[in-house]
């Protein structure tokens, strides 16, 4: 699933989203998947109401540093009601964010289900396959703005994997970013390198509109040889729909 | 598991069953299963009896784009009090009646414990074998209707079976719908693809009046080689009995 | 662990432990295991003495067509209470037992933390063998009744097994069941038919006075070649002591 | 892991240390592990230190049959606090002492996270090893008494390993007892049988000053061939402390 | 991921941060992960800026004993906020640490998510390389003090590791000393060893300010054929950032 190869025209736009100016160096991805517990809604409506601006508010104080993305996952990823994606050039920026997310009212009803931390690097593979590189940078993604969908997926590769000749890996890459390529104007993809920061080699974001197509995506990259070397793909699955924070945090007000 | 053959009379149907007209395109079907907190049990009866009204009218507010059919769970598969299988044409409008509910008096107390979401596509495998699908269309479910029982069973094939030539994988499936075909007048079945929407390849849906029947039909489809496939089969094997949705939330009420 | 051959002498006992007449046709069996929570118990003595006659009575209404025993598990099971094992003609009357039961006082601190469902079936193998299964009818259980102890172990076999020709399946059950027919006198043995209604293929129940000689036939039969087919074998593996249920609910009530 | 070799010494001081009067059939062991409720400490001091008493008077009322020992688990073992191994002639005695012990003020905050049971048996493999039986005999162990911890280490053997001929698996535990008795004298040991009891075939219980030591004994264990066949290895593996029962409570109690 | 080679330099070090005079013996680690309850947040804040110098003062009280160094955890390891790592002659010390740490009042909320004991040793493998050893002991790391970052890492190696040859784990471990080298001046290491202790033969903990280099040099090992032998890495990988203990709890106090 990792999709290095499709990921070069994304890295400097990555760097832009973060707050911090683009450069080299690489851009922490953190995704944080929420549980709001029952206790939140024993409060009366007024007093979520009032609640649910704090949020907005301490994620606001970090925006120098810190871009927060949300997504609404209630009904679509088990015991979660949102997802936030946090781009900073250090972790510690992003857990800051979320650490005082916590200290706000809603904050204080919320559990940290699930978390991932990557990080994007310079392309690997298909900086070796120029054509392919070509490819990648000549298709742009023709949906909806911003897509309707986001799904996470961290990937680990065995053992085996990592111990293939790096031409053998550059090999089957290369077939894993050439099915990728169909696909670019109906899913946008990024990749995070995830090893030693996570239980994952990578963590995959996609976005899309049309979430069949995505399906039929991933169905493809099942079929080769590369996902044989697949130890964890998902578990979980994160499947969200986009969110303005000032959405996100209304909607869980209600 | 997957039955991808065997579904193909009922992908007109799961196209009519969606609120919105039918067409070409898939139809997205969302699975949650629910728990029911200890403390709804703590309000009086009177107050129970009242809020449980609540997700009738949420249900019903999205009627026109969502249709939504319900099974009582409680004692047949672990921690959970019912399922809710939503079908529309994009799953957000799925989890739009989701929060909905949540948002209701007996939702306080509800935590979704399990969910998927897959999508039907035009029959893959029986297009390709015209004596099974005139089989297939030949024959009707003959059991009581709404059947009894409702039974969810969510696969996840190896990379060895996406890695199969077409043609082999065709072979196998082959032999899956021909048992297929000799339970269909006591099973009916309805697959969804979930690859990269959930932890599953396949999310099958039965129904049936005969379980010991329907044991028996997945019991044959074990000793297919196909089943040698099979990295998920189950966990949860989710079972429920069909109700209406005043018949469901009437008896979580008591 | 499957012992399809040991059963066949009880098949008819199991048809008429049901309330509803015996017949040829299969007999559900639920085993569902409880939880009960610690809010309970924070009720003074006399309201738990007066609420656990409710699950008694619920019980009793449906005792033409649901027969319920009960083991007391806590201590023994992690995580649980007790195990009711009701037998039904269907599980959606196993399932309005329990539905009822988690209605009466006691059962709102109730969590259903574990539930299997099988069916009984006529025996697959030792009818193939006529000499086990003159053994098989010849021996009788010996030891005490009601036995004081209950287990029940659930498998999983894998794909291998049910691929394996009839013949081949034939051959290693005959091994199996010869090793149970040495200690038929000392450990009752019943056999359900899972698949497809749980994650599992098998639920075997045993009912033993000698727990010793229990675990020393259980490693007998995991010394079979039959045994490499299992995939799943307990998780859990629930033990539990026999009461009436009249002794466990004043015994949870204390 | 398992050491059936090791524990013929000890068979004798097994029966010796259960109430009933010692003699040849098995002495069954249960571990339970358990976890204090956050609301244990809510309640004021003086009520906790009163409550405290409660589970001693309950334990001494069955010291007749069940003998118990207490360990500190807390901060060494996941979500526990303390674990119980009782050795009964019978589980269903111990099981009426945790019970018992759980109507008890402190005990109606508590959990049981964990539970195993298995039973001593009479040597299976040193009994054919005359040479080593003599050196486990001839071996004390040396360190102080009680020993400062205990460990428990639950093992699942493979269906390979079951089906190993018996002349081999006596080989193998050969070199697993040459190991052991090297160690005797810093690591004492038992060994229960809980095939069919647990999701286990062996317990194995531990009791050291040096942990160091012990961790080094295991890791030898680890480089036998023995090693290869276990499917299971801990998970959990339970780390404690030595106390009195009158300790143990009365340092839950504060 | 086991790092026992690049270790030496930092066994002296290891038994130098802890109290007790450093000597021979090894010195054990205690690794605890530590979630907060919501029921400490609906304390009124003086309450808890008063209650969070309570941990403070029972860390002091065992100084001469215990060494803890504090992380926070909060969203960057699910259910978490964060971890100690405790350096003891015993670890019953640190045992003690952690039981009275949970009786203050912030303790009270706390639970214990995941803990993982291990213990230092003599270099195994590096000391039979004296060309390895020289420059583990030339090589300082160069980063800012206190490492901004810290990574736990269990493993678990495989029985077909454990049974090599000691000259094949010594070729092996050589090929993953020479990249630890290339590291050592962006990432600090030390090792404990676990088996026996957890479920994991070895505790790996970094720290780095450098993330990035720490994921490429995690990247690195797992290219080694080393890494084929372990069956547990991770699971969790505990990220934390470093704290001074009067930081940790005025911010958990917030």
């Amino acid at each position: 699933m990792s999709s290095e190869a499709t990921e070069e025209t994304e890295a400097t736009e990555a760097t832009k989203s973060a707050p911090s100016s683009p450069d080299e160096m690489g851009v922490f991805g953190t995704f944080a998947l929420f549980e709001l517990g029952a206790s939140w809604a024993e409060l009366n409506g007024a007093s979520r109401r009032v609640g649910a601006r704090e949020p907005l508010e301490v994620i606001a104080a970090h925006t120098e540093r810190v871009a927060v993305d949300g997504y609404l996952t209630v009904g679509l990823t088990e015991r979660s009601h949102f997802l936030l994606r946090l781009h900073a050039r250090q972790p510690e920026q992003s857990q800051a964010v979320i650490a005082d997310l916590l200290r706000t009212r809603p904050g204080r009803h919320l559990t940290v289900r699930h978390t991932l931390t990557g990080v994007t690097r310079p392309l690997v593979y298909a900086s070796q396959a120029p054509d392919q590189l070509q490819a990648l940078q000549a298709t742009e993604y023709a949906g909806g703005l911003p897509p309707r969908y986001a799904v996470v997926i961290p990937t680990r590769k065995s053992a085996a994997w990592w111990n293939l000749p790096e031409a053998k890996r550059l090999a089957l890459m290369r077939e894993h970013t050439a099915v990728g390529i169909e696909y670019l104007a109906k899913v946008k993809r990024r990749l995070y390198h995830a090893t030693g920061l996570a239980d994952a080699d990578f963590v995959t974001w996609f976005e899309t509109d049309d979430l069949a197509a995505f399906s039929a995506l991933v169905a493809r990259l099942r079929a080769l040889r590369e996902d044989t070397y697949n130890e964890r793909l998902g578990a979980p699955t994160i499947l969200g729909t986009a969110r303005t924070l000032d959405e996100l945090f209304t909607e869980l007000a209600h």
